[in-house]
């Protein structure tokens, strides 16, 4: 299987230049609160005490779910590849806020459901059309799973290979919430109850449905609970690709920016696999899907945003861009107490 | 005194064809959660279901506090001077932030106890050098109270001239947490106690001390707690000044952006005289003084960021900037269901 080279970013006399650097900042001691914690973090990421942010990508993998046949979700599937071609035509919700934030959008078909027209600009790196339904077999085979993570990180190089140092992963696939339920409670110890969420739009009924397949899917699974079992056993093609992309962000000392539910199942997956790929991981919004909240607390991390927002697509990472960019204009563009003739004044 | 003849946002009609438009846009519905609710609080501002963001100002206002002679700040009175010099050179907290989201920075002298050279920009609306010590008396009297709305009215007009219709306001101030923290006291119910932070940088034993300042100011004040009344009695110039300014950008059918502890206060004081303002009123983050959270959970008010900050200037504000273009990007840039040809899926 696909290694991945994933450095500490441990240094701890770098980190002491850093603070002394931002403490000396004109402000009272801590009072740009986060914004210092991030712009450390990123100082640490980049070996810098002066880190640039270089053409963001947003890479949004989109594929279906064969556990869509259980009634899952109020989102049909023909909306996984309808929203795919609406993406790169710059109307959808991730659309805008790229061209806002100055991303570049690269949309990658990796499992739709669909023949699709590469001639649109979306990245054809299909495993199949759609996961089996893993409500009694797997969504697919560890081949196909190790094909997910090498294109994902295929993904990244992509994005790398354009300048890119700062990335966020999106996601679209109908189903993907019960996929990532299932990850997250055969990764965690957060009983499958509280993995489930409203998705699309359930409602109470369609959550307890949700809820009852999920569990037997879980009963159904006979496996040893390996990370990559679980990825090959609960799909989708989507979700393993994004797990992929996220290694190889590490490995190239990207600032990996994190979304939405899903998105978040995958940097757990992915720290299950390289612990020290959260070192890179910057958490962008808590999602109103039940079971997010959760899953970051479980993970200790504080995301920067929390709208209510659950669209996916790689939107609450996106959003979550500017207050990372003030952070590393602050360490850069701000002056220290000597060179300003200030009091410092703490 | 200077009257504000503020319009009420409501309008039952056009609310209806703004949520239609927006539980029509190429999402599930509901799944941009804050943005939703953002964008349609700006359509009924500027009465249009396509509204826009222009030449957004944030208007800074430094002053300063005789309290400051009780030992309440860690933070000495040359500071309010120099950082306002400071803010006009860009090195700043505020500066930088201005400069990321396009906004034109414009400080203010309200009552800098410093002869200002106005040629560096400042724009010079000085009452006097500084308030007076309200432990025992007013900080400033009747008709200087009412000097500082109409000064603070005109700031905004400057602003409206330039086009402006999205504004922030922000102070500089030594010792005007503890200012804040009185009319926080006298407007509200909430006890003094939970009204005092660490303001710049304060320890435990300095807030124990801010704390029975306070107590001596509101046990020596005499009078029938009518705002116009606390606002004079408990100062500062800048303050009275950013209300008189936001009662004016509200009158104009303006965003307002609000900041942190001190502004808070300021919408609160403004609230007190004219409700209605708080249509007009985004907030942009619960800083990390005490009391803040508290005050925001008062008035009701969702701040949209919560990233520990404490630094004033209107840098919260400014930050949130970007959250309330998307909201309005949102409603003009992204498709409809019928108009995407993608499937509507809730």
């Amino acid at each position: 299987m696909i290694k991945f080279n994933i450095s500490d970013t441990d240094d701890d006399h770098l980190h002491r230049i850093v603070c002394e650097k931002i403490d000396n900042l004109t402000k009272p001691r801590g009072s740009l609160g986060r914004l210092e914690t991030l712009a450390a973090q990123i100082c640490m990421i980049q070996r810098s005490t002066s880190p640039v942010l270089k053409n963001p990508f947003n890479i949004l993998f989109a594929a279906d779910h064969g556990i869509l046949d259980e009634g899952v979700s109020v989102s049909p599937k023909e909306v996984t590849w309808q929203q795919s071609y609406h993406f790169m035509k710059g109307g959808a919700g991730i659309s805008y806020l790229c061209r806002q934030h100055g991303f570049r959008l690269m949309v990658v078909d990796a499992g739709i459901d669909h023949d699709m027209d590469y001639g649109s600009g979306i990245i054809n790196m299909k495993i199949r059309r759609g996961t089996d339904n893993f409500i009694d077999r797997a969504a697919m085979t560890d081949s196909e799973m190790e094909l997910c993570l090498e294109r994902g990180a295929a993904c990244t190089d992509m994005a790398a290979a354009e300048g890119c140092n700062i990335i966020s992963f999106g996601e679209m696939g109908s189903g993907n919430t019960t996929a990532s339920a299932a990850w997250m409670a055969s990764l965690t110890d957060i009983p499958p109850e509280r993995c489930v969420g409203a998705g699309a739009g359930l409602d109470s009924n369609g959550i307890s449905h949700k809820l009852n397949v999920l569990r037997r899917a879980l009963d159904n699974y006979p496996g040893d609970h390996s990370v990559t079992e679980i990825m090959a056993r609960f799909g989708g093609f989507e979700m393993v690709m994004a797990t992929g992309a996220m290694l190889r962000a590490a490995e190239l000392r990207m600032t990996i920016l994190v979304d939405g539910f899903i998105m978040t199942n995958c940097i757990l997956a992915a720290s299950k696999l390289y612990p020290q790929v959260l070192k890179y991981a910057i958490f962008g919004h808590c999602g109103d899907e039940s079971g997010h909240r959760l899953l970051l607390d479980w993970l200790g991390a504080s995301p920067l945003l929390s709208l209510g927002m659950r669209l996916g697509e790689g939107s609450g990472a996106v959003c979550a861009f500017p207050v990372v960019d003030s952070a590393v204009r602050m360490i850069n563009e701000m002056d220290s107490f000597g060179g300003a003739s200030v009091t410092k004044y703490f």
